[in-house]
């Protein structure tokens, strides 16, 4: 196991491109920052897993349909072990009426870029439940 | 990159051990299923993330001074990539009028052991939002 500070920054870049994408509701940006294959899991804020690229890239496609969201990130903290990577972060997403959220980036490294296999973002409600 | 089906078959386990104790309310057990460290993520269902295994284990503490939720766990999948794996699945979970969760455990190998690093829980609500 290594984890080199050159790696947890490109983790965290990564990181940043997959908001920045969803931000500018850029289906191609969107593409370059997932890996593209059957392992590969997306739930969004409140909806049930969506699994493999065909049924996660349909998603981000019907969401670029309406206003682009807009996401204060914060909070992250990234581990690399080996090929592998996650980045834990507190998403303020500020779109219909705003909402708090916490959310995991799972990526892995292929060849020289890191891709995302699996974002999971859960809303933080006020109370716990 | 390396995936064995024995690796997978570990990391379900070691999926499984974690609800296990959940239902339990066992603290040594759950104990044993969690690395510890400053680097551990836990997010409840509508929780805030919590972080380090202090944080972590005080949250287990408190909840299991309630009621023990029983799970179904269901749709497990399993991904290993070296030394680190997740496993994604849904949760129906048999507490408090009863709650969808969609869930990403996240584990790293320690010697023979695969051990819980983030666990993040978040509910499925009837509608997408």
């Amino acid at each position: 196991m290594q984890e080199r500070a050159d790696d947890v920054a490109e983790v965290l870049a990564a990181n940043r491109a997959f908001y920045e994408a969803f931000e500018a509701a850029d289906m191609d940006a969107m593409s370059d920052v997932w890996d593209h294959g059957d392992a590969v899991v997306c739930t969004h804020p409140g909806w049930p897993r969506l699994e493999g690229w065909g049924t996660v890239s349909a998603s981000f496609f019907a969401l670029f349909q309406g206003d682009p969201p807009q996401f204060i990130v914060t909070g992250e903290r990234a581990t690399v072990v080996d090929d592998a990577a996650w980045v834990t972060c507190d998403e303020t997403v500020l779109a219909g009426g705003g909402a708090a959220v916490a959310a995991v980036n799972v990526f892995v490294r292929r060849g020289t870029a890191w891709r995302l296999v699996v974002h999971h973002a859960g809303l933080v409600l006020d109370q716990p439940s």
